[in-house]
């Protein structure tokens, strides 16, 4: 339970605002490559923490992504020419490149008169860096002066033949988004899709998992380990400042599919305060094991997010305004939600808490240690940037060596001694 | 003719506003009974003077009536499971029964701990009371300690052989549908289908009723006598506190189609201040004629809101978006408006003032004065409710025995000591 | 640049805004003559300045524009019946004449009581004059002690043999529309549809007009003069308060398909803060050649607002909703825009600038000097009619013979002596 104010703190993500602040000290994925198809390719939309802007791939192949409107008569740079290293606005013809500098301005006598060059030298359009990897296109939107070094995640840094990398639109803010990520105690009940037989509460109670939550110089890392009859069940997630979860997934609701050697994990970045990309990553951290492109659609497809889930943009077709097709029948012989998907059931419940959930009507229990958690450490981090400092995790290589597990050892053994090593990132 | 603030006070419905209080002193519709098919079918949304709440039917056949989200986390019961006796949010599984109480808690270690129990039995989910009469779900939204005696209206206590209820989306203030409703100047013109002739005018003149209106403990009685050439063509129907009207319809616009000994009505229930349910009700008040589907059914498609006239969501077809698929041909010719169905006329012109009529721009006559009379009634409503009162006509014990009429008799005679009996309700 | 306030001020228009009251001292076009098809026909909504009204034609043929709610009980007019000289609300039946007085008013006791005529004679309908000319239906809003001389404008006066009205809806702030139009330097760029040959920039530097700016007693007049090889190119077009573009078209784009003596131009009126009318006109100027049907519509089809590019309301097929079915492909290799039609190549530059463009982040160049000057005219009158004074070009006797050109002389010669006479209105 937040105050009003603490909760308008946390959700909203404008210029200025103290979460937008805090965002704007992080590199965060801005688009994914494959939108970006080709060089000259035509520009893309996008918009991030409530700024409008126009991503473009110049002819050398590098990202820009500056002001969706033209410093001029702000034209919008989306009409825009793509053409020789420069995206030109087609109302006056100014044409910029990815760093923002005007190349060229054919509407002002800059040939005959030395005013006009020195006004194209005056005049830039308002430009982000970027950097690209992972499969994402990565920005920094703060201040220049405190720029980190680029993002070195061991799901960055995995081979693109061992990796996909995704994304899809949630319709509600970051924040409940991300907390439905970070909190995993709802899994048994909202995932459950094998409900019919009656035995999953007593599975429940069977299972019940010793918690732990660890805070770290990222975050935190938070282990669930279940004791059953012949081996203990540990999986250990970690939370990677601001926004981001990384998770196994070599056991537990896949097992019965056979053995992937994935981690998976997601991004939950604010489009604006009301509307969130959630960008997937998944990657085989087996370097001798590729991903192949069937296996990656099988997991998007389990997860709801397959190519037949969604639109070209990105969107769910089960979406909040057809009630994500929810089957009731189904609800009452096999799952809680009657919804397929996990990741759709996801998106029913936050999306479906409204725009910005109102967290002064919550009731917290012991289970939301996680969420609990994240809120003091992103609180943390708006008042950080407020004295001037830079957030935990903002430098990426605090988070270079981490790595999520999910796996079984014996009974009796020390998870944290027995798995050291699983846990170290090896590419 | 109001002042805004006045304006304001009427129309606003929110907790907290005049008149959202006033309100809350009052049993009023929730939902129809049908929409509650049967005990354990799926939650239905209603939203109700600007609150959005869940209802659902238990195992036992009860109608709850909870808060649209859980008080654990905010998550949706509209996408809840209905299972034995109560409401399950799929999100951690937390449990709720028709009067708010946790009974099943999961996500907390309940089994394991006092602790755990103990929260349980700390948090409810908000839920209103319901009473189920008539083919309504009713609800009581204010203090517990003030609640009335259930609805006791004779279309309450008609046998279900012999009434039909049912409902329709109007989109615009509750205040602008209800005064249309006991406007009854209004039905020479807009509700005429036959001036092509034009003798309209005519009839007109040659009918104009003495008109008389009576205040009440529950509201106002409001009668028309037309004195024709050879009887006395007398209606009198009732508003009832706050937004009931009842009325005879044995003779007049239904003359032509046989003896229907039926009574008909409305309640304007705010879903907020921009929308409205429009329930109806009808009755048979001659125990020995039941009124069957077939007549039902005829009445609701010449008011307009039939089968084929109403979307599964009880949304006009014809409706602000398609101008009512107004015909001008018909206008020119038959009717005043050139649109069909009474009900469909009298909401054109209601939603098409806008969502809320300035009644600071009116210019009100003499056939105004049933509006007029309602709008101080309902201030005063207003005003006693701020005083600590119960309104007028809270306790619906106060229109127990009220039945309107619409009867011809002997030119000469009184129709208030004529018709004493036929005033008087017999369910 | 303008600071955030004076963009405010050019920019709304509602009742009591400095621009608002600006424009209710100017003639304005409510709508084209041919929506009121004929006497008694259907009426027709209008939204102008904010207002909400309705226009119809009477018995006599004659246009009325009247509130759009009943003074009664704000019944919307526009589902009145157009009868025998007047509007009649269908909700009690009040009927209305052109200038807004109650011809009608049968709810209340007229025949029987004085009291009842007497409240006829002092209820009005909100009424604003009409004038109909050019094939438009115009409006004057302001007060009406200062109503100027009705519209008397060249293209007003044009034979309807020789002339052709038309409207497009733009989906944003009627400035950055009528900006657009007074900006004669992105027509090299924006509207090339030749570019696949590079020669466009050549072509560009080659032709940079000699241009001046001349401000006048009803705006100001701006000429472009290019020296070729073996001629000059002269075009001279007139900005005449508070909102009309008149300009040449002989030659230039349209100098392949033939001569046409015909002179174009716009008038941009706000519907409100953030929807525009672009009224169009064209004319032949020469009385011994009318403009056919079969010419006009190539025009406006070449502009992309012919018959097939709009609805029947006057909508753009090709809008911001579609990203005007921009061809990215084309955009390589035959225009800068990739869209068809030179004014959807407008309307999407206009329109996705946003619904009222910020202006305090502009940078303006030395080609922006009718931009600024518009501006500062506009500025000028709203001032103007704060001191109480009629703003410039209030009375359109000051443009009464004005006319633009569009036309090749010899070298050497000054085009302000050789085209004198071509500059003065004939009709």
């Amino acid at each position: 339970m937040l105050t009003p104010q603490e909760n308008d703190r946390l959700t909203r993500v404008g210029k200025g605002t103290p979460m937008g602040e805090a965002f704007r000290r992080y590199w965060i994925p801005a688009l994914l490559s494959e939108e970006l198809a080709e060089p000259d390719c035509p520009p893309v939309r996008v918009r991030l923490l409530g700024e409008d802007l126009v991503a473009f791939r110049d002819t050398n192949g590098d990202a820009g992504l500056v002001d969706a409107f033209c410093p001029h008569r702000r034209a919008p740079m989306f009409f825009g020419r793509n053409e020789e290293c420069g995206l030109r606005c087609v109302y006056h013809g100014w044409k910029f490149d990815t760093n923002g500098t005007c190349v060229d301005m054919p509407s002002e006598p800059a040939l005959s008169s030395s005013n006009g060059s020195l006004f194209k030298t005056k005049v830039a359009i308002a430009a982000y860096p970027t950097f690209e990897a992972g499969g994402f296109v990565w920005t920094y939107m703060g201040p220049r002066e405190t720029i980190p070094p680029p993002p070195d995640y061991e799901f960055v840094r995995a081979p693109a033949t061992h990796r996909y990398p995704s994304k899809t639109l949630e319709e509600c803010n970051w924040l409940q988004a991300l907390e439905g990520g970070v909190d995993s105690s709802h899994a048994t009940i909202m995932h459950n899709m094998n409900i019919g037989d009656r035995s999953w509460l007593h599975d429940f109670e069977a299972t019940v998992p010793r918690l732990d939550l660890e805070r770290t110089d990222y975050g935190f890392s938070y282990s669930g380990v279940r004791t059953l009859p012949d081996h203990q069940w540990v999986r250990v997630y970690h939370f990677v400042m601001p926004t981001i979860q990384m998770r196994g997934t070599i056991q537990g609701s896949d097992l019965q599919e056979g053995y992937i050697p994935r981690i998976d994990g997601h991004l939950w970045i604010p489009i604006d305060d009301e509307n969130t990309w959630v960008f997937n990553f998944m990657y085989s951290y087996d370097p001798a094991t590729p991903l192949s492109h069937e296996e990656a659609l099988g997991v998007e497809t389990r997860a709801g997010r397959g190519p037949d889930d969604l639109t070209p943009d990105y969107r769910a077709k089960r979406n909040k305004h057809n009630d994500y097709l929810i089957d009731r029948a189904l609800q009452k012989s096999a799952s809680f939600t009657g919804i397929k998907g996990v990741n759709t059931q996801d998106f029913a419940v936050q999306e479906a808490m409204g725009p910005i959930v109102d967290r002064s009507k919550e009731h917290l229990g012991t289970t939301d240690r996680a969420v609990i958690t994240t809120r003091q450490l992103l609180l943390e981090a708006t008042r950080a940037v407020e004295r001037g400092e830079m957030p935990l995790g903002s430098d990426p290589t605090a988070a270079r060596a981490v790595r999520p597990a999910d796996h079984r050892i014996a009974c009796g053994l020390d998870w944290r001694v027995t798995l050291r090593d699983e846990l170290i990132a090896r590419y």
